[in-house]
Parts: structure tokens; C-alpha cells; sequence
């Protein structure tokens, strides 16, 4: 989890096109995107094309594809099993877009911290996936049809390594020749609702915030030498965006009640969001610091979404796994 | 952790304290409160002399203890120290105050959820205290003077057990006979500064709210027929209350700010306090729910604290251990 | 985990029933026993019918079911699926057979330690089990037909809480009333291989060994008032046992190699096996003390295990849950 | 922890040297030894010289300090932290003699498996080491003297990962350079005595078995390219060995007692050690396999050395850490 992610508005695509959107309006030339929604299943495809589009969202060119479930926290194992398959084929589907073969050998990157819960998704991910580089360097004969090349580590964090994961996973990549690389990370949402119920699969890479200078690496095709997918879950939020977030939401609750277009909030009122943002922010430090939150349930939550992203990666990168029957293969 | 804490306003006797005072002004008769800070630490008295007092706080007559250490979260183990010598000598002051006397036996009882991590502050609490109570039974004649007769159960949570903690606590004090109950507990706190810095002590009792009706049943002196004192330490908060929370400071900024005592926040300004949480808690409704939050390094905050409590308990039970080196006794 | 299991022979009663067939032969008055094996799945029940039965194997009176499956440790969901529907089907006969009606109310008790692993089996399966006390308290009417009422309590263990686990039970059950008391709990048992792939049902309660003395109390109808059935897996083994077991193999591998009666292991071949264990306890003391031990897989073995009997006991427990598909109710 | 380890006669030079000196006597040229004992550490430097002892006791030329505290289970902190100065001075030396200095960069690689208790020694240290090396690169004049730049990283396992440890480290140590690998690993042992009571300090790197073939790699200074320190602490016992063992040691028992030199374990007292462990494994073979085993209470054991070892190297690599309050700077 990068905390400089807070310095850039959202690490959501999402939530980046509505945001321009409400200020630039909605038609963002070079920006395209399509909403599919199927029993409580969205799935939003965006496609910023031009580096006009991505200044505009601040968001790099690329394809970003977001699944939101609202109800993935209620504990429905139903829901839970749909949502792995519609993700193993909306993997598998972008993966064929981009040009991955089945021969291609993957590499699976669970950025994090095993001991921070919320921080836990990408280990806890490389964990559940089915590898099989060994098999492959040990016993290629022995390998069964319809198996791809997949190894999967989880680099640890800069303050127990020392060292940035950029430069672990460059070593590694360098010593094991994947052709693609899938990253994991746990993100910072602006709102509580996403939090553990939205999963985003970008093509893009990682890209750390531009915060705390450029000595920062990020997971890129650029740095690694081959492509990057990253695939994102927002687990936090930070105190400040839900407070400016709410202020929002009261502030079309009125309107909408009143009818009015005056002054409703008063001062807040006349603030940009990003002023009243740097307010809250300031109103709030004196608390300690702005402090990013997570539910009370998290430990539940990040089990059984590691568990829908690697019976996900197992059906998508292995065409020997069922996709109907995805989460036999995890523990 | 009873989620109709959020029903009352506040689960501590000091932020009811606060809230009231902003509203009856800082004299209310039968209410006598002493605050005491050094090094960091700030100790708050409160006595509720009467029920007038008490309805006035929104509390039970009887005595509050409050110890807040702003910088508990940082991670310094001379702190940490500090804070678990002074729990024990204001515990032993206050367990000699109620006229509890070294004969006396005592059972703590850690009420939560090991599996969820805000939440598991009791156990974990329970875990790491000095029971004694076996050897009484077993070896009397080898206990070494200096021990008190303790014992320490965690009877679980509703949704695991389907039986109110408070029968349980109610079996295991008829058949073990204890002269004094020492019951801890996560509870909910309006801001989240207070999360794991704060602890109350109190001689009340721990009552659940009114919210789901008079089925539920407390850890109390009524119910359990011996005295209980409740330790309490805030480990999660309402996202509405960090919203409203937030506004009112904004609107006291603000008012520092400009010098104006008009309608700075518009119609916000307008609404009572109560009034104002009614509309934030249905602002977010549409969220999912009112959620509980709790900062995303839970994992160590709450092993930290849990130390701390476990050890300041051992020092404050038993005359034969140090109160100067207290975490030796736990592991 | 009662350590003192280790001065009795064996917590198993089919163990109990081999060496004492080796000693006394097979036909034991009033100890009847048939054993039928499907699909890598051996189910022994075993009738010890009078005292005399009962103490040629060192056993009490009573009805026992041994669920073997040697494989059970090889990691195959498969075959766990199949052990979780013959576990209920065998238990929901027992429970009949018992007259357990679908009317009684039934108290699940989880002996031992969250944090030791071998020893954490009960918490385990509390921790999955479906609990409806709680409703039928506080919404009766609410609850669906099919249900039957239901709780679940892990009480700790002594060096934790300082009060016998039976006492705490006790106290339990005089505050809600059930009709029957289910023990889990981990066993010591004689052989390596049998460590998580035996499940032993048995209808006699928990009796502590004799050797701290009378004061221990167990877990059985006499002490507690309703009928109480154990559920017991052997998760660890003496070091000691380990040993004599194994000279045992040899002696019968050199005996079938040589054909030969005489003295193939010397002196050891004149002791009697009671004789020859003491000698290996003797020998083995000086290091340290005879261990307890466990496979180092422990972690994932005991996991699978509690998995399997929750949902064993859900769909046993419950008209409503199918036994077809019966891991769906556990998390 | 490297299986075939077991095919390797044992981990530890200093069973390797003892079961060597009983077959060829006391006296092997280019092997030398000397043992120190104090308050119940008992520390054993060996050298071995020459690629001829070397082969005498199936161990690599280089040096070897064991650290063997028979009573270290018994959960003494007093003890521990003795220990913990002990390791920290020895090591600091061993690095001096080795010719490390200050200036010299050190990666700390903790081998092994979060997930499987025994086997989580190695990621347990890497968590607790003090690390600094990403303070040398980001703010290299703010880093106070007295510091050295450590990095450390848990690589994970071969069957997570898909990929060998000693491929991901050397990636690493191509991206960061270090002058020294430090590599901690959980081992196999002779005696259950020896487990998580020893410790082992090499020069030598570590050597996988040749049971897999020369597909295995080790992590030494020839595939790295810088000199490679192991710390192994045995965590687990083969089954057999604790049953050949303990053959030993009744054979021995007996004898001393009949002071006889006959036959007295029969055939065998015929067989050679090597011969005598064969047949165990055969015997022991059809239960299953012959299992690793570990003491039941694990969980405990492994943390406290894990702190142990860490608090140790943090003492001995940063001047800056006070050798007599090592433990301070672990959590």
C-alpha cells in the first residue's frame, strides 16, 4: 500500500472520471467507457487514450477495468463464488486483449505487509495461487496440459526490507524471465463504501505517488522490462475523504430538499473540493494525523476477497481450472 | 463490544462530561471532576455524586477514572512503561478506595472477539494475566505470599457462543464465588484520536445500551451479585461521528478564523448537535451502514494496549509484583 | 488437552481394545465391536456393555465410534467432503440411538488453547459452529423450522484461566439448561499416523486421568446433569510412544524376516509392554522431559480438521443444513 | 527448511563431529574444537580445516559455533536475554574474524514458511531485524552513526513461490549489492533435546541435500557472490531419528546396567547406525511417511528465539544498539 497515494486524488479510475466529470462535464475527449451491470455485479471498462484524456483524470493512458459489488461484505458465499468466476473471465478476456498466449510465463507480485490486516491482500493472495514454475524447471515432462509457467512472490514492505519492492521484484523478474508480471495491491478508496468491495485490474502498473520524490520506483513495463497488470482493492480510506465526502452528500441532501441553489452550507459551500479537502486536512491534524481507517470486520473481509483474487488468477492463467468450479483449488 | 454503545452518546464518562458541559455550562451539581497531567499523561477524576448529575452526563452514578496518553500510538516502549506503572498504582488506589482489601478474590473477564481484531482486546487481556486462582485450589500451602486469589476467563461473543456474556460471567461467578469482577472492554469513542490512547476505569459496571431492548443484560453488581469494575478502551469509531466530529470543528475554525457569529456552515450551523448526527447517520445510510472504523494499524495498537492493561493489572492484583517492572510477568 | 491422559494408556478406545486383544485375545466378555471400511473410510463401534469389559480395556462403559481415514492428512477436499457427510450421518445416528430428539438444546463445549496449535481443535470448532440460542431467546418466532437450538462456548484451560474447564461448563450449564453437552477436544494418542486422521465419538463424557489426583473434575453427566458426548481427535503423541511403538514394528518385521521365535531383540524382547514403555520414559527423561510432539504440518491439520467436524455437527445438529453440502454452512 | 536435509546425516556440525568421533575416535586431523560453558550456555567453536575432515564428518570446511542452552524452553526471560548478549557478542566476533568491518552492507534472508509454525523461524527474524538501508538511500546524512546498512527480506518457499530461494536472493543481491549474506534457517535435528535449544553459527552459506539432484541450489558465496553466514536453529526431528535414538540410548542404558558386552538389544546391537536408521525408516514407512516432528507447544518456542536471534544480529550489526538491552529494539 502506498501511502503517498493519498497526494494523488483517488487511485481508482472510477473515481477519478467522476470526479472530472463533475467538473469538466462528461464528455472527455479521449476518454471512453461502458458499464455492464448483472445481479449485483457492475463492470465498468475505461479506456483513457490519449495522454490529454489521462491529464484530465489523472490517470495514466491505459485500460482499467473495475468490478464493484456493494454487497461483497455481506458474507454471501452465492455471491462471493459469482464473482470469482466473472472475474476469472474478465481476466482471462483482458489478458487475450492485450496479447498474453497461453505460453506466456507469469510472475504474481503480492505487494504488502503480512502484518498489518488491511495491508495483507497481496500476501495473503500469493499464498492461494496455484504455481507451477517449479514443476516446469524440475519435471517438465511430468507437467499436465493446460497449465501455464506461474510463480508468485510477495516482496514484503520498505520498512522491514530496507529495500523497495521495485528492486526486489527487478531482481527477481531479472533472474526468472517472466513475460508479464500481475501485481497486487491493497488501495486507498474515497470512500468507505468501496472499501473491500471493489476490485481494479489495470494494465498500466503500479505507480507510486510523486509525493515523496522520484527516488520512488514503481511495478512498470518501463522499470521491469515487461508488461504489468495491476489489480487493486481499496482496504482504507483516509479519515479526511470521508469527512469531505459527506460534506458533499449533505450538501445535494439539501439541495435536493430545499429545492434551494443559495448558500446551503454556507462557507463550505463556496470552497473547490480540493480547497475544503486541504481544510479538513487541517482540521483534522491536530487529532495526531489524518489517519487512514478500515472496517472493524477487515480481517473477514481481506480473507475472502484473496480468496475471490486467486481462485480468480488460478481459473484465468490455468486453462485446466474450472472457472464454474474456481475456489476447489485454493485453501 | 456492544454495538448499542452507539445509541448512548458516548461510552466515556469524559466526553459525556464534555458534551454536557457544553451544553449546562461547566457547573452541574453532583458532578466533582480533578484532572492531573505529567509527562504525557492526563488522568481525569470524574465522580457522578448523584442521579441528577448522572441523567445530566448521560452516566451511571459512581467513578470514572480516565487515562489519555495522546502519543500511546507511537510506538515508544518508555511510554508504554510509563503508562502501565501509573494504570497500576491509580487501579491499586482505586480498587482500595471501593474497600476491596488483598483477601479479596478476583476474576477478570475479557469480553470481545478473538477474530476480529478491534475487537479482541479482552482475550487478549486475559491471555497475559497472572491467574492464580488453580494453585490456591490445588497447592495452597506452596502459593508464595504476596498473590491474590485471580482468575480470568473470555466468554466470548453472542454471534459465536448464542449465549449473552453476561449469563456466562453469571455461571462462573456462582460456581468460583469472587469477591470482585474486573470486566475490559472495547468500546466505541467519538473521535478517533482517542482510539487505543484512551482507558477508563470505572465502578459501574458495563451496561449495554437500551437499543435492543431490556433482553440484554450487563455485567453488573444487580446482575452478578458481586462488584464490578469495567476497563474500557476505545478501538473503533462511527464514521457519522467522525463526520460530525469534523464539522464542528470546521465550524469553530472557521469562527476563530473570521470573528463572525453568524451562519458560517449555513444550515448546519442551525441544527443541534443530536440533530446534526441524525443527519450525517442518514447521509451515510445509503453507504451500506453507520460502519465502525478503526485505524489501519489496529493489529499493533491493540496488542500494545492489551500489554499494557495485562500488565498494570498484575502489578495493581498482586503485592508481590513490581510495579516499577511489571511487563516481566507478562509474555 | 489433559496432559494427565498419558498415565491412562490411550485416550482411544480402539487402541485400548487392540492391546488388550493382545493380551487377552480377541474375545473380551461383554465388549462387542464391528467395523466397516468404504472408500478409505474405516468406521469401528465399539460397545464396552459391563464394568468388567471396561476394565479389561481400561475403558468405561459405553458406546464408541472411531472414524479412521488414513489419508486424511494428504490434503484432498474431496475426500475431506466425504469424511464432513459420514461424520454427520454417523452422528445424527448416534444421537438417536442415544434419544437425543430434534426438541433438545444442545451445548457445544471447545476444550483447549487458542495458541497452541495442536491443542486448539475445540476453539476451532466453536469458532464454525452454527449457533441459534440466541434467537430462539430473542426472536423466537423468527426462527425458520429445521433448527434446532444450539450454543457454543470455549472455555480455556486452566493455566489461562485458573478455574477447571468443568467448572466453567458447569456454571454454563446451570444458567441454559441444555439437554446435551458435546465435548471437542485434542488427544494424545499412541501412534504417529494416527495424529488428525481418527475422529472418536463416544457417549461417556470426559474423565481427566486419575494422576493429579481427585480434584480434577471431568466433563460427564454425573458432575454437569445431562448426558455429555465427547468428540476427540489425537493431535499429538508422547515421544516415549513414538519409540515403543516403533520397537514393536521391528520386532514383528525381524520375526517375519527370520521366521524365528527366540530372542530377537534381546532384552527387550522379555519385557512386558508396560515394562518396556517405563524403560523408554526412563531413557528418554534425561532430555528434558518426555515431549509431547506433532506433526510439523500441524498448522493446516488442525485447520482442516475443525472444518470437517463443524460441519459435521451443523448438519447433524440441524434438519435444515444438507448433508450433502454441508461445508457450505462454516466459514 | 531443506528437506533432504535428512539425507544429509544431520544439519549440525556438532552431532556430525560426535557421531563421527564415535566411529573414528576423538582424534581427526584438521579438526579442531574447543567448548566453553557458562550458566548454562555452552558454546562450541569447530573448525574444519581440511577437505578431509571436512569429509570425515559429511561437513563443509569453514567454522562453526554452536550455542547450545538445554533449558532454554523453559520460558526464563532472564535466560533469554543472557542468551541474546552471548549471540551477540560471539557473532560480532565471529564477523570480525571473518573480516567483515563496518562499512560492509549486510541482506539478512530469513528462509522458511509463515504459514507452517516450525518453519516460520527465518521470516519471524526478518520482521524483527532493525533495518536501515533504505534510510542510507533516501536520507543517507540523516542516518545517526553507529548504524550500518542492513536490508532484510523473506524470500518465502519453493512451493508458494514456484521459484528456488537462492534464485530470488541472488536477484536481490544484483539489484542491492550487499557485502554479506546473513541467511536464517529452521532446521532438522538428531534429538528432539536440540529443538529450539540450539543454535548454529556457519560460515559456510547453506547447502541444500543432494537427495533432489543438482537442480537444488544452495545460498553460498559461490552462486552469490559474496560470502554467505548461516544461523540455523533445529525446529524439527524425523520420527526415525528420534526412534534410533533413543535405541542408543537404551543400548548404552543397558549395558551400563548388566555391564555386559553382549547381545543385549539382539540384532540389534549387530546393525551399524546407518544399517539400524534404514530399517527404522522401512519400519516406520507403511504409517503414513516418516514425519517431521515438533514439540507441541511450538508457537511459543519459535517466537521467543525468533526474538532472540534477531534482537542478537541487531546488536551485533549496529554499534548503535547497547549489547546489554538488546531486546528493546524488537517488538
Amino acid at each position: 500500500m502506498d501511502l503517498s497515494a493519498y497526494s494523488v486524488r483517488t487511485d481508482l479510475a472510477l473515481e477519478a472520471k467522476e470526479m472530472a466529470a463533475n467538473e469538466l462535464g462528461d464528455n472527455i475527449p479521449g476518454l471512453e467507457s461502458e458499464t455492464d451491470e448483472h445481479e449485483g455485479i457492475r463492470i465498468t471498462k475505461i479506456k483513457v487514450a490519449s495522454p490529454e484524456a489521462g491529464q484530465a483524470i489523472g490517470k495514466l493512458p491505459g485500460q482499467y477495468i473495475t468490478i464493484e459489488v456493494p454487497k461483497l461484505r455481506e458474507n454471501d458465499s452465492d455471491l462471493q463464488n459469482r464473482v470469482t468466476t466473472k472475474l476469472a473471465q474478465e481476466f482471462a478476456a483482458f489478458l487475450q486483449e492485450i496479447g498474453v498466449t497461453k505460453e506466456h510465463k507469469v510472475l504474481i507480485i503480492g505487494l504488502g505487509n503480512w502484518n498489518v490486516t488491511p495491508d495483507s491482500l497481496g500476501p495473503l493472495v500469493v499464498e492461494n495461487c496455484l504455481v507451477t514454475r517449479h514443476y516446469f524447471e524440475l519435471i517438465p515432462d511430468q507437467v499436465s496440459p493446460g497449465y501455464r509457467q506461474v510463480s508468485a512472490v510477495a516482496p514484503g514492505v520498505l520498512g522491514i526490507t530496507g529495500i523497495e519492492s521495485s528492486e526486489i521484484v527487478k531482481g527477481i523478474v531479472e533472474m526468472t524471465k517472466p513475460d508479464l508480471v500481475i501485481a497486487i495491491d491493497a488501495l486507498a478508496s474515497r470512500s468507505l463504501e468501496r472499501v473491500n468491495t471493489t476490485i481494479q485490474i489495470a494494465d498500466t502498473g503500479i505507480h507510486p505517488g510523486s509525493g515523496i520524490g522520484n527516488k520512488r520506483k514503481g511495478l512498470t513495463e518501463e522499470i521491469l522490462g515487461v508488461p504489468v497488470i495491476a489489480i487493486g482493492v481499496p482496504t482504507v480510506v483516509y479519515a479526511s475523504t470521508i469527512v469531505n465526502n459527506s460534506i458533499d452528500l449533505m450538501a445535494s441532501h439539501f439541495h435536493r430538499l430545499t429545492d434551494q441553489t443559495g448558500q446551503i452550507l454556507g462557507m463550505l459551500d463556496q470552497l473547490q473540493e480540493q480547497e475544503r479537502l486541504q481544510l479538513v486536512k487541517e482540521v483534522l491534524a491536530p487529532l495526531g494525523h489524518d489517519l487512514l481507517v478500515t472496517p472493524k470486520e477487515i480481517d473477514q473481509f481481506i480473507e475472502d476477497i484473496a480468496h475471490i483474487i486467486a481462485s480468480g488468477l488460478n481459473a484465468a492463467l490455468h486453462e485446466a481450472v474450472d472457472m464454474e468450479n474456481v475456489s476447489a483449488y485454493t485453501h
